[in-house]
């Protein structure tokens, strides 16, 4: 059969990036409390080709990543990248895993407990002299309105919001970590299970910590800036208005 | 050229909805206070077949569509669907029209304005003897909980609601009295532009109108049972909570 | 403290259901070739409320939901129910569990393998005299356009299409068993990984099979109706159309 | 009534981004063929705060969109960005509009008419110094599989594909132009609105032109560079492949 991919491409264009998308995947992922967690993947697979060649081989991106998905770390997604570059002729691979992490959470006074959600992702960018390495969360927290408080005689407008960060770091960095900083970022974290005495603590700790979306993000930062690990991170946080029917949005880049 | 669609089927199966899906089309809506709004629409249109045909004829939704989209209306939705039966030989035809729908908002204090959005949808459904038709709202409001106010010592965690309302009607409903409804069955109502002194105003008037989602779905009952006009209704409300992770919801059903 | 959601109410409007929506949590379902799956899971879950009452006790949903996260099957959903209709003092119970799901697949010439995802639900209603189960699966499937292979010299339009089967059943369905139903009755099914000797074949194999929606869903119609278990179903094809920015969809829905 | 935002804040971390996010709000923009086009956008718009003060104003960001949203142009962005720099003292501003475009497009034979639609997105970043503007369409369009076309007997898996274009440029630029450069890089361009002469010629055309995500890109890349106006770009292109439950892609970044 002939090898379409493999013929001489005559535009002389090479392309930055070529491979599969949102290909969606059981994968197992490490984990500080309980080694490795079970959860599902929707994963992006790219390398780049050089200008003479018509195609890449897209069935090779699922054999590899096929190989690693029941042992997916921040580990050995470098390896991973290498035999991309390796079987598929290419001097760069980049790969972004997204993925549901859970986390057991005891409710602040009760200790009632239950499983948390967060939105993580892998993401790694490499090629023959250096690898570069994103970890990313989205994680729920509270944000209760500063200046709503300040100038109502009672009250104070709150509301869900979502704190993104992503982390570039020297050795190793636990996904649980970083979704610290966020949790203790914001007015108050989020839990899935609340009892009646839980809810009142909540209530009372967000309003004795009332924060603009710019607090939240200046809170992380001096957290994330103080993790000698992390070299460069950027930090958004986006408050999903009770007043409104928009966002207020406010975004730290920081490179150490 | 051959027709296909036209072919006798022998499998002796009838279809009950066979059209087009998601078909994102410019629009222009009847409007209380300017006459005409434009806007953009996703719509679906569907009729039966009869178990003797192999296939319907796509284009024809196409075209019959794009002869109305720029003077939709619900009285004009009868005519559609009975074009839509009449040239697609259908006994019954319906149809679902999506689209974003703005209302110029003032501030509660100082008047300030702004266009405000909601999701808004015609729905009809026809055949020989009869036809159907639903107005639908999703409506963004405020609910503050009235448990976290009454066991605290100060505060109570409020967030971002919508309000969904779906009602079948004798003769004409304006959107904007549905939407009316929503709005003032929550904690409070969402503005597009607030400044200080309107957000002090809505933050102590949701703080005075604590409402779980049980209670605002029953105060827009109550409302939708009084008008008259309204003989069937369904309201859902969703609280994107800000202290958990998921919704709380609420859903009450009414046939007068 | 004060039991605010259990105060009398006075505007005397039961609510048909109220609880929680979009919960995140791990799951682990009965797996017809490997015993167990671990996935992820959005979960609603709803009770109905007496007109007496103000409010539901949403915390104990997900407590209840809790004990059962890691053995979740058809068969103990109605158990699950049963304890929601118990501890939240009510007459009906409704829930819904939307998971991806995944079956390992080999292409069909070479003998790959990969895993494929599909989108399942298991829904269940429960009140003090029956239950009603609905197994749902959306699964991908190739569809090739007959109109178009009949009229062109050569080629044919052809995309990917999704299957949505939903299923009323007496006593158990293997999921697998249902999406094998959808896999089979489209122009060719998808595979998560093809070699070249695959895409020749799948490549044909469509073009040897040309269907349109209507046809699709009259295929799965009766291998759903074959199926003894099964007393109603409901089936819908919606084809990615690769000429148009919009969908073709096709419906049919059955009572035995 | 105090001015919590204008407080002195102590952390000393500079803000990159702060401002208001998914605002929906009707706009008027340019339209080559019509004049102004009337749609719906979902706006972003942020400006840097310096490390000293505590908050932005957000209000001050609908208030300045409000005076321009019926008539968006790439023109007078720049003119925005420079009222946001001025009315939040900022030194930089960015922006991004987002909105459903639509094009009346006749079918190939027939002539048939119906409109189109693209997702289309203007943005600006501006500082003291200079601005940088990006206009940016997603546009539908068909890809045949070469290798698919080459091994097989007959037939050829074919979808919906979507290419993305990003654009700089000195002056200006239609969006009908950059969406012109999409539909022509592909197997074939979709339309609205087909009939069977119409679906005989796009079948056989696409069947003429095969396409790897690849060769699309290249394609793209070659019209976009001989755009003289144009100083870099980035296509990317996403095949919702036929035969797969993932998508192949492609990416061109191009600095001139």
């Amino acid at each position: 059969m002939k090898d379409v991919q493999g013929w001489i491409d005559e535009r002389q264009i090479a392309i930055n990036k070529v491979g599969i998308k949102s290909l969606k995947y059981p994968i197992a992922v490490l984990d500080k409390d309980n080694e490795k967690q079970s959860t599902v993947a929707e994963v992006d697979m790219y390398v780049d080709l050089p200008k003479e060649y018509k195609g890449t081989h897209m069935s090779r991106f699922i054999e590899i990543f096929n190989e690693y998905h029941d042992k997916i770390t921040m580990g050995n997604l470098i390896e991973v990248l290498q035999v991309m570059r390796e079987r598929l002729n290419a001097s760069r691979a980049t790969m972004e895993v997204k993925f549901p992490y859970f986390i057991k959470k005891k409710a602040p006074v009760s200790g009632s407990e239950g499983w948390m959600d967060y939105q993580c992702a892998f993401i790694g960018d490499c090629n023959e002299d250096k690898g570069e390495f994103i970890l990313k969360v989205k994680v729920p927290i509270t944000s209760l309105c500063p200046c709503s408080k300040e100038i109502s005689a009672y009250g104070a407008h709150n509301q869900r919001s979502f704190m993104t960060i992503e982390a570039k770091y020297k050795e190793f960095l636990w996904l649980e970590d970083i979704i610290r900083v966020a949790e203790t970022s914001g007015s108050c974290e989020l839990y899935p299970l609340l009892k009646r005495v839980d809810e009142k603590y909540v209530t009372e700790f967000a309003y004795d910590h009332p924060a603009f979306a710019e607090d939240i993000v200046r809170n992380a930062a001096l957290k994330l800036i103080d993790i000698e690990e992390i070299t460069w991170f950027r930090v958004q946080v986006e408050n999903i208005e009770s007043i409104h029917n928009h966002s207020a949005y406010a975004c730290i880049e920081h490179q150490k």
